[in-house]
């Protein structure tokens, strides 16, 4: 693929793998379980926000895109392996999360490679 | 359509918008007759901002969700409007966001109906 | 004052409205007593947004300065009224953010006045 | 400095910065001379989104914090080197975002030591 093929595509997925984290994040205050969802909830809206500004540089064409995606890839693993403990616990919206985490760091590693 | 897919399709819609306007604005930086994109570029960012934070209220189910809605609307319109005065001047960054903002607003007066 | 004074006030003041909001959020996240904190922890994510957003739109004179400083002065408010219900039982970053948040809205109503 | 008192001065200064930035970037909108300002805007819309994020990370207490706040003194210092050359002609919001910029990387530079 172009770099540019790569960049939007990339954008897609860090908007969706910000919208997973903020669904999940709402979704954990809202189940009975919340005790053992805490770090889920806090790496979670930390996903977000990097995500968030990651999608912002690379529409920008930002002279830093390349660092600010490396760490969106970092964030995007670690909220992917946080989910990923609750996804068989019937928590779909951490299931969906990992998900769209796993697509984003995949989308973020191939566009700095 | 259910509200809940409403809500999915303006978030959609408020992220490609809010790339749109930034990518709008960054070509616009570039463009030879930066003159008289001045305006442009200011309501892209405008626009930008608020389509970002519409769409993180509604994937978090923010109480006040309704309310931002209705001024992404705006914010929307207000941008196709003046994207669209530059769209036939061989701006396609320009035509290409003033139809994000035009299809975000629907959605967003959509799901305020 | 004039109404430069009262936009930096106001900006300055959603600065540290946003910054309370995730601090408490934070906090609140580390509770024994998460359970009762699960609504403060949702509006302060709103809020938090909202203040953001509002900062940015009035540093960059946004045409929708008004209408986005209303919606926040709400938002305050409703976080504020929140964030009291816990002050008084020991959640110090609860009280802050009360304090931030009423300060905020005071800014943004005078504003708009 | 506690690492505490250096986390909320760096807040503070990366909020000031961000502002700093799109003061900035609307104020080179309205310059006669916007010809040369094109890369002053575009920087300082990157370093604003930058700077903000740094600032909700550190709020949120991120397990990545000291990565973006890395990335941030890196952003502060190419967006001062930039607006220091327009500090000399007349720009005095170029001045002004150019010793924010500089405050704010020294700050971010203090709590990576």
């Amino acid at each position: 693929m172009a770099y540019d093929e790569l960049v939007k595509r990339c954008i897609d997925l860090c908007q969706q793998c910000e919208t997973a984290c903020l669904t999940c994040a709402d979704a954990c205050l809202n189940e009975k379980d919340i005790d053992m969802l805490r770090d889920c909830i806090k790496t979670d809206l930390e996903c977000a926000e990097i995500c968030g500004v990651t999608a912002r540089i690379l529409a920008l064409n930002g002279d830093f895109q390349k660092d600010i995606v490396r760490l969106c890839q970092q964030l995007c693993e670690a909220c992917a392996e946080e989910c990923e403990k609750h996804a068989g616990h019937g928590m779909e919206h951490c299931e969906a999360c990992a998900k769209a985490c796993r697509a984003c760091a995949e989308a973020c590693k191939k566009l700095v490679a």
